[in-house]
């Protein structure tokens, strides 16, 4: 390790943690009956294949780096079968258009490349998609808003690699292939090359997640991770890079991870090929996201003459894409009349300012970029009683480009990257003196706002969030 | 030429304009008395220094390139004199973070490095900013909807430049600075090297527009031309690069050229210094813009059985920040509760397509790269009658991020990248059959919806534009 380690506290770089993974009972007649894992992730499609987000609160409270054993996971089928004996042999291959088509192990990776280490988070770009299903049920299944994670992966530039195969001026993509067997073939996908190339991004190769060899659930032995983009994107099981003149072919690439026109029904999804051929619909970069955590759905506070002037703590996370930090985050306790600034810590800025450190076999290289390629933290506190006199919580960031949240939601038939407003309503308590805090929606069960709204037959979408029985000018949602 | 120029229709690159420049008699008691300016652009800082726009529809109707005499203009002093005879020995510098300081004249400069041509759209971060203004006076003068201009620019790569001159590991900006003396001393700004680097982003070092050598206004000799960045950063009569690992300290990089916060009031900008110093409020990328031209301003339209199943063309241009296309704009006649998908022509393409031209002395090399750097053009047909039952048409785009133009304004002191939804509204004409069109302001003149809102008292920023009396949940500015 680096002598400079001496000189700074890197008591926050890595928090050992004890893996609380077994083999479950749910997934001993599966086809992954070979993986361990946490069973406080909630999973999203039944038992099988394995799709899952933590619980948005433990999420949060484990801080920056988050567990590999919490991380989300989105698998497509069955998770691959690999022997620790195998892990270094593996093997993969560059083709396409390259002058110099290479095949290599894992062993050779790790020795031929330069190798780092840093913090990414990754997300899915169905997070939050349960909010646009309680609207109308689109093709994807329920994500909470807890599908993102953060972890320090270990692995070399996939730039490095695709220069080394000497690719042709004329190549734009690099397709990526895993070596899972899903319904629909092996999943695979591309990036635009220009984005590889680019080392603000950090596109990587990797075969360690927060210092240990990769867990199946996560691509053992090696994928790739692409920060700022859409997780779909990040391939696991790495089997296979394709440079190309053209996008993917893949059967999930042209029908997953697009966000079609707002006015494209389920059924025009279906039946009119042309909406999943359009390229100008595929999706990158992740856009802007902010989700409170507190106050919590159901949280209850007393509020009373002894304690209104306390001072209370909204908080929650950001994150966005394309490495561009979050410049600002404002909450709103009357419906975007006006707005107060929140405080922003940015941990990932603590890893630049480190300079180079050694760990888990590569050089933490953050100081060679100004991009944000992982999540913030943002609060602000406000006096309890504003909570008698407000019906909700509103939060939006903005970024350096100034793209800003929008107030309204664009539903799409994907129902990906929705980013509007993350609402916590406020509610009478139990009690004359007691609010209720509610989130739109929670993974995995009932409850928050919408199921209430819904039920009392309200309308999501309008400009009061279907609180009110009035008229509104909120969007609308044809049902076919 | 190239010889592959017979094989491709090349009518749409250039088409040569009668310069329409004069010394005008308004500029002859000014510094500018050298200077041969359009006497159609309108000026908006009365008479000096020299900041104009085009009028709206005499900026689309140019169609895709500008007419140089007719592109925005945005001075913040005195123009410099510059003989014809000191053009080609005109001295700029590459000093700061260098292993190798560089003196270049511009001869130097078109001898010692690759020479390209490019398609380029440029515009100001305050386009738009009467609209901002109408609401609360900020800092800004009143630009309408019109302060962008896309040219043909022939210059080199800064990158190739900067590397040249060998730029240290920790360097992050570069500062640029300009041969003009305002009141704050010479003109300076400064962008992030990764940008510089980055060729989809095509930032350059320019000494002809539109294949002719520059004209005054537009940098004469030379100039720096970074696309998808707000105008101010592209700094006209260069004279220094300083390759610095902190941004520039020039009085204009710290006071303009930011947003900041919304709830940041004139008084708490004028008297709180933390808030110019704060890198996070910087802007560098533009954000992403939709403009209705037609209908114009005060267009009338008859309207009655035997026309109402025609069919009218809306129709407008778009442009976005940092090279993203914009995938898709939406019309949307109620208020934003339905959207009708238009379509869009992206001009730049055809020049991706030619392959590589000889151009003015540079290569075209718009198909190098897969970055959008250009205006495109939208329109949607409706029929007619649709204007009867409708109070007006909103305009909203969305890139490939996902990141779209908001319903409500952001207002900031600076009243800068404000891109809420374009809004046209419909109001009866004269006569029961007629309606008439109103956009937000015009440049330079009273007229438009929100003169006539102010004059009803209502509010601009409520829920309905103003346009209906009752309660709102509209943003707020503080007055102080």
């Amino acid at each position: 390790s680096s002598s400079s380690e001496s000189e700074y506290d890197y008591d926050f770089f890595w928090r050992k943690d004890t893996p609380l993974t077994k083999i479950l009972d749910i997934d001993t007649n599966t086809k992954d009956s070979h993986v361990a894992r946490d069973e406080r992730l909630l999973r999203l499609t039944g038992s099988h294949p394995f799709n899952c987000e933590p619980p948005l609160s433990l999420n949060y409270q484990q801080g920056f780096i988050t567990p590999s054993h919490l991380h989300f996971v989105r698998n497509h089928g069955a998770v691959p079968v690999v022997d620790e004996s195998e892990i270094m042999n593996w093997t993969f291959t560059v083709e396409g258009m390259v002058d110099n088509p290479l095949t290599l192990t894992l062993k050779d990776m790790i020795r031929d490349f330069p190798q780092y280490t840093t913090p990414i988070t990754l997300c899915c770009a169905g997070n939050r998609r349960k909010e646009q299903n309680m609207v109308l049920k689109g093709k994807g299944f329920n994500w909470g808003a807890s599908g993102v994670s953060t972890s320090l992966w270990t692995g070399c530039f996939l730039w490095d690699i695709i220069s080394k195969a000497n690719p042709s001026k004329k190549a734009r993509y690099v397709w990526m292939e895993g070596g899972d067997d899903p319904a629909k073939g092996p999943y695979g996908t591309c990036v635009p090359l220009h984005m590889v190339r680019d080392t603000e991004r950090m596109i990587m190769v990797a075969y360690k997640q927060n210092g240990e060899f990769l867990s199946p659930d996560h691509g053992k032995p090696l994928r790739c991770v692409l920060p700022g983009i859409i997780g779909g994107r990040s391939v696991k099981w790495l089997k296979r890079l394709v440079v190309s003149d053209v996008p993917s072919n893949n059967w999930y690439h042209y029908y997953d991870n697009k966000v079609l026109p707002t006015m494209v029904t389920n059924k025009m999804a279906a039946e009119e090929d042309h909406w999943w051929k359009d390229e100008r619909y595929t999706i990158y970069d992740l856009n802007l996201q902010t989700i409170t955590v507190y106050p919590e759905n159901d949280e209850r506070l007393i509020i009373n003459e002894t304690n209104e002037s306390e001072l209370y703590e909204i908080k929650g996370f950001g994150y966005n894409g394309g490495g561009k930090r979050i410049g600002r985050i404002e909450v709103s306790l009357d419906r975007g009349k006006t707005w107060t600034l929140c405080d922003i810590d940015y941990p990932e800025d603590r890893y630049r300012e480190a300079g180079y450190v050694d760990l888990f076999g590569g050089t933490v290289n953050v100081c060679d970029r100004m991009s944000c390629l992982c999540w913030c933290f943002w609060s602000t506190k406000v006096e309890k009683k504003l909570f008698k006199s407000s019906k909700d919580i509103v939060v939006r960031g903005m970024d350096i480009s100034m793209s800003a949240q929008p107030r309204n939601m664009y539903w799409n038939v994907t129902s990906m990257l929705n980013n509007w407003w993350y609402r916590v309503a406020i509610q009478p308590g139990d009690t004359a003196d007691e609010v209720k805090f509610e989130h739109p929606c929670i993974a995995n069960k009932a409850g928050g706002w919408m199921d209430r709204v819904k039920a009392q037959g309200g309308d999501i979408l309008d400009r009061t969030w279907g609180e009110d029985d009035e008229d509104d000018s909120g969007p609308k949602v044809k049902k076919e």
